[in-house]
Order: structure tokens, then C-alpha cells, then sequence
């Protein structure tokens, strides 16, 4: 029996790669001959780099490299990205919330106000330098709402102010913005390939905008979502004025606070983030021949379906299985409510990590052995008919 | 496939019947064709009486009845017991919870030492008057902590008390007691066969005596065990002098307040409560030809094996099932440390109900939802090799 497992991290409990570990060694309690390939997954978000290095560094065709720049408060950080094989070309992989991630405290100790993604463009400017022209930019979990302005200053592009100064690349600094030059931005963007993984696809501004949507979350107080999202709207017209191109309405121009934006102004797509990382991470080699799949996430509801990395795995794995392969989705919640819909993905069943009533706080910090537990108990149960 | 469905109630939460209910409805959605024959157990406590009717309602050999006895508190009300086959024989069923029940709030506006098992006694004289001879007696789920005095009373046994006045058979009429007349005891008692159905082992007195271990959850406060143990100490060695018998100390004296130490005293003997109901309700036959037995209880651990309810269902499916027969078990809760024992009897896992981080009042509440949900997913990781 093949066994592949390829779950997204447990967020803010396990990542992707303990999760395996754990389910591992729950399911060699039962089959201890059973074949079974881990290929942590993640959907473009936190994770990605994780995965994409657990997939690639045994085969030496991903290193992790380190970059000194920017944090979102404006101080140096080392941040960590890798170079992967891309066909004929190296790309990197940048995961944007290594460098403005909202989990580093030093970035969620400057207010949202003052922070800026300008860090995120001086990896690329470092890189171009470097000779890389392949990215693939994992959006997501970032404490900014800067439009991108960072990003585009880092790159070349002068932001000027009132009595013709220059004016940070920043919510606080693009409210004071009354021009902006182009001509400086960097020429060898144009040779660039720029691949987005992530699954958000809200517009700039407006309501369902990324100020409105992922501000709260940030630290943008209700009453100032309204001025925000005017500011970053009035910059983003200023922009594409001098662009010529437009990208505002585009879906995921809202992602990273707008660097979905800004990236896009800068000619990248979309893919989607855990499709992507599944391909980097050779999901589709691993499941063939495969009889089953184990995945799973922190939390699983109606939006799983909506191309989170459990839903990916599983269609790459029914594609790329055996004809009778099932897909079983083992969360640290799963939405009652969602079963009817998520039934029709994971026909192996969806199942919680918890073993009874308990409260959230003790199903994280017990999570690696409920999860080892579930899994086994589970693969006794499957074994129903094999016996 | 045929699957046995043999589940102990939740307590306070769904009686076996209703989890028999919520199991078959989420197993046919995944198995419509599959042979689901269910038998809602019991242990011999609380349920008992509704397993034995649901088993045998159907083929005529059981039947409903009431009878008016006194309640703890002295009170007249209907108690309902069972008329079963039972060889040549007619027995009767008897769930002491009926009459005497922890749960009857009329019982519990009583204080403890007043309260009696006289009830009981009525029952089983009404029902030596009709000719019954054998009895099987479900124990367990009492609110009484008096030795069986009332029991004995009602079977013509006289407490009498300072100034040769008769005294109550219950705690606080103990208390006074000066002799015990034996004389007047009901002779058919003689020929009778009395089945004691428990899971409960403890002697009536002393440490592990029936009111030091279960006195506070009928409200005996921690101050009066001692004084109130050595009451029924002093009523047993009367008892014991009078009749020339011993059963202070066997096994079970100390269940239901001590009606195991009255019984075993007019000869009663003790099986496990769990054995007797699943042969009461003809698990053994049910179980023949089946694949998969599913069993469940509202909370499981290590007590579980020690001779409950799934434990005895999980026995009786192996000896009588196919021979690669697997027992799972969804319970409301299962202690995560207890999993290492429980996977050598619930050979096709252990499962609990909810979906995830959740308090147990909501559990409880959702019960009937939760079960059927949880037994359609193991049903479809169940069949991973089925397709």
C-alpha cells in the first residue's frame, strides 16, 4: 500500500512538515510496511518556502539562501528565500511573509501606519542582480497595507510629497503623495517572469478591497478604513497614470496589502498558490502508483474547496493515483456543517484530531500526539477489509 | 457487509437506541446496501430496560409493564419493568434506576438518609404474588444508600429501634436500629433465581464500600461517611446474625447503596451486567456473519475494559462474527492515553464524535448530529479498499 501524505501546515499549531512527521508515525503503528511519501504542502503562504526546500533539498535542486533587507518596520533582517531549478532557468522563491510577515513582532511593533513592503523590493533588486529573472512569490500572512509602494520604491519608483520631498513608501507616507515618477524603475523587470501563489482574489479598494478585508487584521482601526483605502485608491490612480497599465480591479490586486497589486502593475500572474507549490514540490510524481492520500489543515470549512492545499492535493492525487485511490482529510477542526460539500473532494473520509470535548488551546498544544493518534486510529479502520 | 450496531447510551446525553439511530443514519449514507442490524445495549444500569424491550419487543417475548411502588422518597408512582422468555421460565427485568433512580428529581428532594429501597422490594413481592420466580435485577443509577433495609422491609423483614418501636428502613432509621427480625421474610424468596446485573465490585463497607465511593454523588456529605458507613456496618452484622449468611464483603455488595449486599444476602448471584443484557438481547445470534461491529459509549478509557459495555459487544462480535470481523468504537469522548489498551479490543479504531475544538455541553447538545457525521466518515475511510 502507497501512502501519500501532503497537508498544509497546522497555522499557528504544526507546520506542514510535523504534520507528516506525526501522521507517519501514527500510521506505522498500524501498516509498519506500508509506503509512505510526505510532501509537505503549503498554499503560497506561510509554509511555502518550508515545503518547497523539504521537497527539493534531498534531489539538490533547491538552496536556501539568505538576504540582508528591509523589514516592515524599516529595519535590516535577514530573510530567507530559496533558488529552485525552473526548467532551463533558476528562479526564486520568495515568501513575502518572511520579510513582512505579521508574526514578527518587530514588524507589528511600528504601526500599520509607518510599515512598508519596501524590503520585498530590494530581495528582487538583489536578485536581478544576481541574474534572476524566474520569481515565484508566495503572498500571504504580511503585516503591510502599502499598496505595494514599498515594493515599487525599492525598484525605482519615486514617491514625492508636498513641497516636492520625497514621501515614504507607506499608508502614513502615500496620504501626504503628490506625484510619482516612473522613469527611474527598474529595466530588467521587463525580461521577468513573476508568478503570485495565493488564493485571495480581492480587488485593491472598495469594499471587499484590501484595506477593508485585511486591515482590521493588521492593527487599521474601523474609522480609518474609509481614509486608507481612499489614500491607496489615489495612489494607485497616480500610478497607473504614469504607467499605462491598470490593475486595481484585478482579483488578488488586494493580497500582501496590495504587493498582489503592485507585482501585477509589474506584468505577474496569478497562479494558484497551492497548485503551484504542489508542482514545485513534485505532488504528482509522488502519487502515482499511491492508494491513498492524507491531508489536512488547521481548520477545514466550505472555503477548503475554494482552492486551499487540502482540495489541490486531493484533485492531484486523483488524477495522479491509483483508480481507487481516496483522499482523507485529517484537520484540527472540520466546519459539521461543511461535510456535505467536502465529502464530494475527501470520499476517504474527514476527520478532527481531537479525541473528545476540549477546548482550542489544548488541541494546539497536543496537536503532534492527537494527530498521531487520529491517524492511527484511522488506518485501523481502514484496514477493515484488508485483513 | 453486514455491520452490528451494539452501543451503550451516552449518558445524559442519547439513550443506545437513539445512538443506534444516529450511527445507521450516517452509515447508510455512504452504505445504502450495507445489512446494519442494530442492538442497543446496556450495561445493567441506566438503559437496561429499553435495550431488553427494543431486542425482543419485535418477536412478542418481551413485554412492558408497570407497577405502583414506592419511589425513594416514599411516594407512590409507576415503575416500569419487563416480562421476558427466559427458558421454560417467565422472568422478570428489573431496573432498580426505575423505581429508586439518581435521576427522579422527587428522590432527590428527599435527603439521602431518608431515602429507601422499599420500592424495589414491592416490585419483587408483586411479582412473587404473579408467580414469578426468576429475576434479573439491572443495578446501578440509584439515588439510596441503605443497605437494601428497604428491599428487605418490604420482603417482611422488621427493623426494630430504641423502645421497641419499628424504624425506618433507610439511613436515618439505621441509625436507631436495636434487632432484626428475619422470621417474617417472604418464604417463596427460596425458590427464586436472582440475577444481579453490575459492573459495580465493591464490598458494601469500609474504604471501597459503597457509601464512602458512591455516598457523595447521592449527596452524603464527606463528614457523614464514616458515621453513616459504620451504620450499615452495625445493620449488616444484625442482618448476618439473624440469617446466619455472609455478603458484607463479596463483590457487589456495595452496588446500588448496598441492594447488591440485600440480594446477594437472599441469594442472588452477580453476573456482568453487560454479558447478561447483550444475551437478553441476542447479540451473540445477531452478530453471526457480520464484518464490522460498531459499539460506543459517552466517554471511554480505561474503565472501558473492564467489563463495559463496548468491551463485552466487542467480545461477543469476535467469537461470534466473521473471522476478520473489526470492532470500532465512536464514543462522545475517548481518553488519548487510554489508546494503547483500547486498540487491542477496538481493533477497527476508536473514534470520538466531534469535529473539533468544542465544549462538552455543546457536544451533548449536538449529539445526535455529530454521531451520524462521525460514523459517515469512518464509513468512507472504512471502504478505502472497497471500490
Amino acid at each position: 500500500m502507497k501512502i501519500v501524505l501532503a497537508p498544509d501546515s497546522f497555522k499557528g499549531s504544526l507546520s506542514a512538515e510535523r504534520v507528516c512527521a506525526a501522521v507517519e508515525s501514527g500510521l506505522h503503528r498500524v501498516l509498519p510496511d506500508a509506503e509512505i511519501v510526505k510532501r509537505p504542502m503549503a498554499d503560497g503562504g506561510e509554509g511555502t518556502l518550508d515545503a518547497v526546500l523539504t521537497a527539493q533539498s534531498a534531489s539538490g535542486s533547491a538552496r536556501r539562501k539568505q538576504a540582508l533587507v528591509k523589514n516592515a518596520a524599516g529595519q535590516s533582517a535577514e530573510a530567507a528565500y530559496a533558488l529552485i531549478k525552473h526548467g532551463i532557468y533558476e528562479a526564486a522563491v520568495i515568501e513575502v511573509a518572511q520579510i513582512v510577515g505579521i508574526e514578527d513582532a518587530h514588524n507589528m511593533a511600528v504601526p500599520v501606519g509607518e510599515r512598508s513592503t519596501y524590503g520585498v523590493g530590494e530581495l528582487v533588486r538583489l536578485l536581478l542582480a544576481e541574474g534572476i529573472r524566474h520569481f515565484f512569490v508566495g503572498l500571504g500572512g504580511t503585516s503591510t497595507n502599502d499598496g505595494g509602494a514599498g515594493l515599487l520604491a525599492a525598484l525605482g519608483v519615486k514617491f514625492t510629497g508636498t513641497f516636492r520631498r520625497d514621501t515614504a513608501p507607506s499608508p502614513n507616507g502615500l496620504a501626504k503623495l503628490i506625484s510619482v515618477d516612473v522613469t527611474g524603475l527598474d529595466a530588467r523587470l521587463a525580461d521577468c517572469e513573476i508568478t503570485l501563489l495565493s488564493d485571495v482574489n480581492n480587488p485593491l479598494t472598495g469594499e471587499r478591497g484590501a484595506t477593508a478585508i485585511f486591515g482590521p487584521q493588521k492593527g487599521v482601526a474601523q474609522h480609518d478604513i474609509g481614509k486608507l483605502d481612499a489614500v491607496i485608491d489615489a495612489y494607485a490612480d497616480r500610478l497607473e497614470a504614469a504607467l499605462q497599465r491598470r490593475a486595481k480591479d484585478r482579483p488578488g490586486a488586494g493580497a500582501a496589502g496590495g504587493l498582489g497589486y503592485a507585482l501585477q502593475l509589474l506584468g505577474a500572474t496569478f497562479e494558484s498558490g497551492a497548485q503551484t507549490v504542489a508542482r514545485m514540490v513534485g505532488l504528482a510524481d509522488a502519487c502515482k502508483g499511491a492508494d491513498w492520500l492524507i491531508t489536512g489543515e488547521g481548520r477545514s470549512d466550505t472555503q477548503t474547496l475554494l482552492g486551499k492545499t487540502p482540495f489541490a492535493a486531493a484533485q492531484i492525487a486523483r488524477q495522479h493515483g491509483n483508480a481507487a485511490l481516496k483522499a482523507t482529510l485529517i484537520s484540527g477542526g472540520v466546519d459539521a456543517t461543511a461535510l456535505a460539500v467536502l465529502n464530494e473532494t475527501f470520499n476517504g473520509g474527514c476527520f478532527s484530531i481531537v479525541p473528545g470535548p476540549m477546548a482550542l488551546d489544548q488541541a494546539v498544544i497536543r496537536a503532534p500526539e492527537l494527530l498521531a493518534n487520529a491517524a492511527e486510529q484511522i488506518a485501523r479502520v481502514a484496514m477493515l477489509r484488508a485483513d
